[in-house]
């Protein structure tokens, strides 16, 4: 049995690697893995037999003997469909294994307060085309979903969502059935995932320790360390939009007053401009276009947001000593123009032995972060044990799985 | 090499189970573990041999067979010396493993800026006797150091003690000549030793996720999930004395404005009450006292106290969604007083989702838990590799290696 794990681990460890790498040599994967030839060679073999993987010769190289076979991941070995439900905008993607994207499609929607049938129909109206024109013999291995909001990853229960004005819904359940794809759904808040690709993907794949902070409409951080998130006993770890950080400051929508998202957020950024009432993409054309005009009211209030961003900032970095904050969401727009008041309050806050361990930087993945985040939750169940993908050969069809997952 | 590996795993599975539970027969270990019978008995003949465990006859059950041989740690098999330096006081113990006290010692001292020499010399002083006081024959594996700052725990290096008055001191070297004791040194933050002792022996035993807070003269915590630290990145994770949580608030020792600690300090705390200037257990014999007399002055200092405390709190559940909160450190003494307006405010900024899964309570071991701390974060070596505690039997003479570790 325990030889069995560590097969099992082995042939985990050489599936995340091809993933991650795309192609890569078996020589390569030996120094990467400190695996032998002959294992890496059965391993992959395995990986072949279950559809994942595909092997082509090698490039001839300088060195002695025959060119090592490149093994690359297999997208259409196992796919999933991403869907991400933001407060403006709802997005989908069919992604393979590799991180393969065949088609991906964002479609704004205005901030009205949807019903999650509404929004699950929205959602399945735009997975549709991009399930159709998957390709033949694709093995749909699950759905991922991100959403903006306090969601229980093994069901998709909303405890919260109040920028969506949802309370206690089903929304996995509702989801499932909008969709008749009978493949497993997992969902999970959208600053968690957009931290798991940054991770994975992005802006922190060489850190150790990351907080990952996405505003929206409201702020909310993800947090990977080592590799794992931290998501807290019930998955709702990085609920940081609402640590008290101004007890003279505004109401909160939560209920609570004077919230770091309040003085951070979204809201305050366009009252501070003048644009109240603005939201968004809109809002974040609107405040880029008289930056660049350097208008001083847009430029101040800027500075002002990106001083309250760098105070809560400061806060993370004492609490959890990480080696790099990436700033994302739509505040990936706004970074460069807040940066230097970010970082000076920041610095103000931190204490000098954690804040000189830290670096503060921009989401690479910008807006898809949450997207590519959903796809790799999706795919992290076949990835932990491939050789569970097989049973998605015999339950391919969705008649055969009616009502499951 | 990986069955060497497993069973190094085990061996130190067995171990630690022994260490926490004291006596364990056989059976029950076959129970806990998932080991079968000959593989439980060849561990702990293996840590007999080591000198780290030692057995007897079992009870006489009420069921069929032989009674089952009872295991119990062996503590002069592995002893280590717990040091602790807190503001107020300095605290040595001689600990065996199992948790054996030998014997247990802590003075108060001033708060005034002693130099880390004087300090080095004031516990080598508190130790010499209780080293000289251990059995014939004991293993000293390592001296473990719990104290009030930042400090990296490889070499003991203080970057900042601002309530010692210390900045960039190599206290561990200067520990580690005033004792002689050529024995192994590992130091770390008083907050996450106590964390770490009662997540194994306290308030946090059963919690998944546990954020322990230490009030002193400021109020740092160390947080535990899954039975592991989080450090950070350098190790300075939990310093959350200076989140930013009133920024119209007074200046705080670390040169910042408005820290959580400026608020729901120490000395908030007697400002409040009227006693200004007034420290540590002095402070708290006083505030106690006339909280029982119910002097409305004191009763109001400690409710806003608490409130305060509430609100750090509850910034600490939207960040980590911990099921535990632990109040230790001097604050144990206030919990009971406090506890109502502390709980109130901590459920109003929590949100509902993650403040539904906490427990805030008290902490167990009080006033020693970073002692018990520092004695399981010395021994924490040996229970991991339990063979490469034999070393420790050629080099057992201080005379042979001097200058050591």
């Amino acid at each position: 049995m325990a030889a069995e794990e560590l097969r099992r681990h082995n042939l985990a460890a050489v599936l995340d690697r091809l993933h991650l790498s795309g192609s890569i040599s078996r020589s390569e994967l030996t120094q990467i893995t400190g695996l032998n030839r002959s294992t890496i060679a059965d391993l992959i073999g395995e990986l072949v037999g279950l559809g994942l993987v595909e092997e082509g010769p090698g490039a001839v190289t300088a060195g002695p003997g025959r060119p090592s076979p490149i093994a690359r991941p297999r997208p259409e070995g196992s796919v999933t469909l991403a869907l991400e439900l933001s407060v403006d905008s709802i997005a989908a993607a069919t992604v393979g294994l590799g991180g393969h994207v065949y088609n991906q499609v964002r479609v704004a929607r205005p901030r009205a307060f949807f019903t999650p049938e509404e929004t699950a129909e929205h959602l399945a109206q735009l997975a549709g085309p991009l399930i159709s024109a998957l390709p033949q013999g694709h093995r749909l291995i699950g759905i991922g979903v991100a959403m903006a909001g306090i969601v229980r990853r093994d069901d998709g229960f909303v405890h919260l969502a109040p920028n969506l004005g949802w309370r206690d819904v089903e929304l996995g359940s509702i989801l499932d059935q909008a969709l008749g794809l009978g493949a497993p759904l997992v969902m999970a808040n959208e600053a968690d995932l957009g931290a798991l690709a940054e991770s994975r993907r992005g802006a922190g794949s060489t850190a150790r320790q990351m907080v990952y902070i996405a505003g929206e409409a409201g702020i909310g951080a993800g947090i990977v360390q080592d590799g794992h998130p931290m998501l807290g006993v019930s998955g709702y770890a990085g609920e940081v939009g609402h640590m008290l950080i101004n007890p003279g400051g505004r109401a909160c929508t939560c209920g609570a007053r004077g919230c770091w998202e309040t003085e951070a957020g979204e809201a305050a950024l366009a009252r501070r401009a003048g644009m109240e009432g603005m939201v968004g993409q809109h809002l974040a054309d609107r405040i880029v276009a008289a930056a660049e005009e350097e208008d001083p009211r847009v430029l101040e209030a800027l500075a002002e947001t990106g001083r309250w961003m760098g105070r809560g900032i400061g806060n993370l970095i004492n609490v959890f000593n990480p080696d790099r904050i990436v700033v994302g969401g739509i505040y990936h727009i706004y970074f460069p123009y807040f940066e230097p008041s970010l970082t000076e309050e920041a610095r103000a806050v931190a204490l000098s032995a954690p804040g000189s361990a830290v670096g503060i930087v921009r989401s690479e993945l910008g807006e898809d972060a949450a997207l590519v985040g959903a796809a790799e939750l999706a795919l992290s169940g076949v990835i932990a044990d491939p050789a569970a993908v097989a049973r998605y050969d015999t339950e391919a069809s969705p008649d055969l799985v009616e009502g499951g997952a």
